[in-house]
């Protein structure tokens, strides 16, 4: 490689990065809070847009909550795009014990969809939350705002998630879904990340669940990486 | 669902999406080419961000001859990250008849980083060009600006991809390595589609992707829908 390019390792290319993210907050007067700050300089490092340092919101106590639900071994965790699994490290998971589903690809999903004119999301959100009787499920939505009305009416429902990562993107449904899970979820004290506003995406949702995971592994083993 | 909200087809909610957006760009004072508008309206569409329309670069006649690449029966696509391969449409591959990879997974290409003390993308870039031999490949990087560094030394060493799409995202070697490959493929004629700045990844790659797929799938079909 060429020598103008100085930093070639990827745990070189990402602690300089962390640096440079820091440090540019502390030039733009942005102080994190230390609980939500891994999360939040994550997100910044998989958009390189600080705007999420103002509008991604957690509700009181959200990591701690998070965190204890990411380490009980009883777990499962559902998205709402493949995407977004794909983005979420494997190894992190595997560490956790944590199975990680998406059920955008079912074929039945896909009927049920096209039998009720809605989305495969809102199916697949619903399909997520009735296997929820069986164990503690997380959902992690960086897509589909009509996964996050699901959720809502989900939880008026009496089946709420374990936690919710909710940070679809777009245009249509978007913002609203979003007031109305965080209002919700702020209401009834279940655990959510959500960003306000019109952005986000698959990579946030990922980035997300994954400053969690690390953190998670951390507090589990000190001597962890935090990232791969 | 709740009556408050309206757009709940598929269809609908990605219509009005598109309506909004192409409102909004007038209220700026934007006017996109009508050859490149397709693929900025997907990717502000995937990201909400509007800043896309003004760092999207295309080299000139890049979506000609991309569009011609996709629709030759020829070509492979690879990308750098399994997330940007999860979120191109395979319903789109399939009617062009495209094979697509990512190499990021393979243990060779771990071992290969290991050795060489380099990124996996940036091993995996290599691959990719060296199979390029064996028939045209159109590269996809969303993450890796060491992927595009070996694309750009690739090129100089005679082994040119048949078009690049290189919205890596970061802090670190991503302003610089978009510019050279930018420079390079604007100079040799090779097409590119390439965010300038920091913003990008595998969201955005592969939103570019896909309206690249349904141009192409919509020029052999006019009746096909464009996406799904």
């Amino acid at each position: 490689m060429e020598k103008k390019y100085t930093h070639t390792t990827p745990a070189d290319i990402e602690n300089t990065s962390m640096r440079i993210i820091t440090e540019e907050l502390r030039s733009m007067g942005i102080t994190l809070p230390e609980e939500t700050a891994p999360v939040v300089k994550r997100v910044i490092h998989a958009t390189a847009d600080f705007e999420y340092a103002n509008t991604l919101s957690f509700t009181p106590g959200a990591m701690e909550k998070i965190l204890s639900c990411l380490t009980s071994g009883e777990l499962s965790l559902v998205t709402d795009t493949n995407m977004a699994l794909s983005g979420i490290s494997k190894a992190s998971l595997e560490k956790l014990g944590i199975p990680a589903f998406c059920y955008m690809a079912d074929p039945e999903i896909a009927s049920l969809a096209k039998e009720q004119g809605t989305t495969r999301a809102y199916c697949a959100m619903g399909k997520a939350l009735f296997d929820s009787k069986k164990g503690p499920v997380g959902l992690i939505v960086g897509n589909a705002p009509t996964a996050l009305i699901r959720i809502s009416e989900e939880i008026r429902n009496g089946n709420p998630p374990a936690f919710v990562i909710g940070v679809p993107v777009g245009f249509v449904n978007v913002v609203e879904s979003k007031e109305e899970l965080y209002e919700l979820c702020l209401s009834m004290g279940i655990p959510a990340i959500i960003a306000r506003g019109r952005k986000g995406g698959s990579t946030v949702a990922a980035a997300i669940a994954n400053a969690c995971l690390y953190m998670a592994t951390r507090s589990l083993d000190p001597r962890a990486r935090g990232w791969d």
